[in-house]
């Protein structure tokens, strides 16, 4: 029997929609660069799914979007307020800050989600010319522990950054887990956002992110940044056919539901088993503490990650192609 | 009738061994960010390649290809001389400037090829504070007007280049053709080189590079480089698997040969229509000068690149898909 | 009655000593840029006071000292351990990372002084790709609280650094008043470290740093670096003259020993007037409680820092030019 | 007898209204950074010679007003158009490169002097995602060869720029000769720029520059720009004191009127031996070819740097410091 994977969604394979759109796009010779109809499908159904305003481009890897949405926001005295979990903070080797030679000005937080309280202490030093200047305050949603922003959470911390003349950019590697966790559209689930990462990887894509403005004198320039920025296609069609493949026929939204139940009857099942869960279970993740004599027989069981040895914490990931007999076997393992 | 393509080799589609590999490599979970079989099988055919000591890491843009390998000769005061027409210069919208601080130290060449004279023109300010100090030549193989060197080129700016302290670094985006021009292996077109950015992008893959090092003092810490660069893909066997498409049974070799030879056959048409070629024909690319009656019917015919509008200079590029029926009516249209 | 002046030592006016020498330096014309008689003997000053092993260089600003001396520690994707209070983290405006495109990994500390504990927590992560891999360990002597690391403090923090690979720089901006506290020569209140940026300006100079590598293989480029990084003088000798200003007949001790007394004889005061110190006096700053009623006062007297308003803490600083009768004149108005 | 000195202006002392203007602010504490009445003052005397309108900074070395003045100019994907023996380009280490990630697009001149058909030939690749982008053109006045652009010549050279939508950068490091040289005033010579650098350094200061903003959208930030950019002084007094010293009784008018006679000496005498002069001479500068036998006399008799050894070219500079007998004693040496 094959070990079951909680390890990431990242180490699941592409969806058989996202090989048959690039299939389909492997159709004889088209402009490089994005000048496609390929790219322009892609663009047209970004706008149907993030509002007709929206400014979407496409890109190549999530810290790259994420550079480049921040760089778009920043000058070089100014820095970006985001929980100390975040991705960019720690999973990207310091991308931000070498690329665009800016501070990522961190404030802890329980769950991943950053709150108002937290944000409002970390604007300050605001005018003192020798203070790194709050200008972006960069949440994911979800959050890199499978959380996710409520609207009402969403229009607070919008409401705070914006007064204090800071914009949002959000982390959306995981927005599809999220809207379908809200079980409201994409747009929905990022309302007030000035600029966002929108990753279709970790939904089944193949490699292929977006940054989308909704803040349009942010976007001004994009282009000249996204190829600098060494996220520009050659074959630019490659990289829309995923999103087309994920957006015609709402497959990134059955692709996100089915991650997040499963990631619920894994959630049930350890809660059957007694395993204390450290994490609301909001979308395609579970955190949980582990007895010790569990451990052995689950890890010969599955992959997943350890979060904090320290009190036996470990994580749960799951995605498109976590199937539920997955999940049962290696429920069963614990048992 | 569709139009021909000589635009560029990246508007050509994925070679069709590519897609198998793609759609072999699609089976089940892996781990991700590279350490998964299919990576480790890329990473041996490369090898295979390229020699058992050269040490190849896979990326994602030719753009970032280079920046990464240049990066990894550079300290901050430290330049790179290279021709002026030079991709990292008149193609990448100062990445190479960005990312690393570095100047471009350039020199006119009259066919893309640095020759030894030049490039000791530009060895100069050494041990002076105020001067940049140059370290990196880099050359294109084949150069972007599809020129090509000779091993004894190569090795005569090689010496040049170690005599004086600088590490060579050599932009391969086209180096099966330059192989394939010169019929001989891909290792054998780069010998002495410190590090080379290894395209198979043009080559039919869907967006694949490679940077390889023989230098291995040059590799240290490539792998935070890479992660911090945005050239690390998640799901990585998916480059890893366009490599394999295209190194196995010497795919990438048929198809530059392929390109080349379609090349070589529009130089005829055009010589046998009278048109002045102002390069030598030696890889994928001609270069032509068109009389002004010709023009409007040549760009209903075909696609193609104008090069320096006031002597009427014209780029054509083949690729793989160059088929040699579009080469024929794209002439017959000529004539 | 002038005001006293407890907010800064850079508030300061410069020294008689280092005016005299500036005059003296004053003399015909001589080489720019450092190559000139008073450079020489500055240098040769700087190497009698740190040891002959020490490479020093002179430089403009502390900022500018700070990031030139990191920088000869640091690879694009290593950062730096420092105290959340450290300048370099607190003052000069993201200059590190503008700079180096580095991350400052901090951590709290109640004194300013890093532990080996507090230093062991943040070195983690080494030798996984996503993360910023730390490299060097920035602490200030004196510190910003104005406390003092001992020699055997220092040697811990230094066994551990180097033990884990890291490097140990030192922001000496007030080494003179730490030596000065621990009665005990310039090189042995910084021995272990690999580079300190020693500043001049607090001490009684114009405007003077020196970087001094004690790890030689980190001063390789560094006249480059040092161009480059906009902190080389033109007229480099009168840089050099205010060392000399300050190092011949021990000016700088004497200065230190002044600052540090000033700051004693306040603390002093304050003690009798019941205020309570948040932070031992060892050295030349002073942190104190001060209760409501007296602030008013206190601020007509003199001009001093607010340090921390929501416990009405506040700082005071002394330097060499701060009279007895300054100290006790402000004391008599909080009486 | 004391070797005549015409290496460079940067070899000159500190003129004598400089001193005293330093030691006239050697009194007492102000505030630190720039919050004191000395920076007042010379803040205002820099607005009387360069009008109400304009907004002056104050920083420390000439690299340092170079890289800020540029550095608020530009995006990361634009470049700076410039003579290709611009001392950004000839002689700062790449400290715009690194500092900016831009990229310098350079262009020979004769004279140092760029035309209006130089500037239109580097104006190319706009709105060309794959190319640098145009965005500042950098002039220098007087130019590196002594040069001086007139008033119309400057005209015509701003209205090609701002037309394309291009700022105008002046490093005016020898501003106050080529004041001198057109016999009109500092604003006069720099009409129509958007930022200027104004060096008083090799006018007679020790070390003093300014960033002139006249085109006030470009002054958003700069005070978080020059902290960041480590071109703040703490005790900023005596920078400021030193433009008071020449400010203040047009004692920069008088040293540049003297520098630029002493050339004009030197250059007559030269005629007279029947030397080649290489570049008119309008400023401080004297450029001649020196015939092989008089080389080794007139090196012992001063210093002068070799140009183009090539041609046997060498460059003469003269300072407010230096004397008719100098020049005299010198040309006598040739005789």
């Amino acid at each position: 029997m094959t070990r079951a994977n909680f390890a990431s969604d990242n180490w699941a394979p592409v969806h058989p929609r996202v090989m048959e759109a690039l299939a389909r796009a492997n159709d004889g010779n088209v402009p490089a660069y994005g000048d496609d109809p390929h790219t322009a499908r892609a663009i047209t159904l970004l706008k149907q799914h993030f509002g007709e305003k929206a400014i979407p481009h496409l890109a190549l890897t999530g810290t790259g979007a994420n550079v480049l949405a921040l760089g778009s926001c920043l000058r070089p005295w100014e820095g970006v307020i985001c929980p100390e979990t975040a991705h960019i903070m720690a999973n990207e080797t310091g991308a931000p800050e070498w690329h665009l030679g800016t501070r990522l000005i961190t404030v802890p937080t329980p769950d991943g989600r950053l709150t108002v309280e937290a944000l409002r202490s970390r604007i300050k030093g605001m005018g003192n010319e020798h203070k790194v200047q709050p200008k972006v305050v960069s949440i994911s949603q979800a959050t890199e522990f499978g959380t996710v922003y409520s609207p009402d959470e969403l229009r607070a911390l919008c409401e705070v950054a914006h007064g204090a003349g800071l914009y949002v950019h959000m982390d959306g590697a995981r927005l599809a887990n999220a809207a379908a966790s809200a079980n409201v559209g994409l747009a929905d689930i990022c309302t007030g956002v000035d600029v966002l990462s929108f990753g279709a990887t970790k939904n089944g894509a193949m490699g292929a992110e977006a940054v989308i403005f909704f803040n349009p004198a942010l976007a001004e320039g994009f282009l000249y940044r996204r190829k600098q920025g060494m996220q520009l296609a050659s074959k630019m069609r490659y990289v829309a056919a995923q999103f087309v493949g994920l957006l015609e026929d709402d497959t990134w939204l059955a692709n996100a539901r089915h991650a997040n139940a499963m990631a619920k009857r894994l959630a049930e099942g350890f809660r059957h088993l007694g395993f204390q869960m450290t994490q609301p279970v909001e979308s395609n993740h579970v955190f949980a503490i582990l007895p010790a004599e569990r451990i052995a027989p689950l890890e010969r069981a599955g992959s997943f990650y350890i979060w904090a040895p320290e009190r036996s914490e470990y994580r749960f990931v799951c995605s498109f192609a976590t199937s539920p007999e997955e999940v049962d076997g290696f429920l069963a393992a614990a048992a």
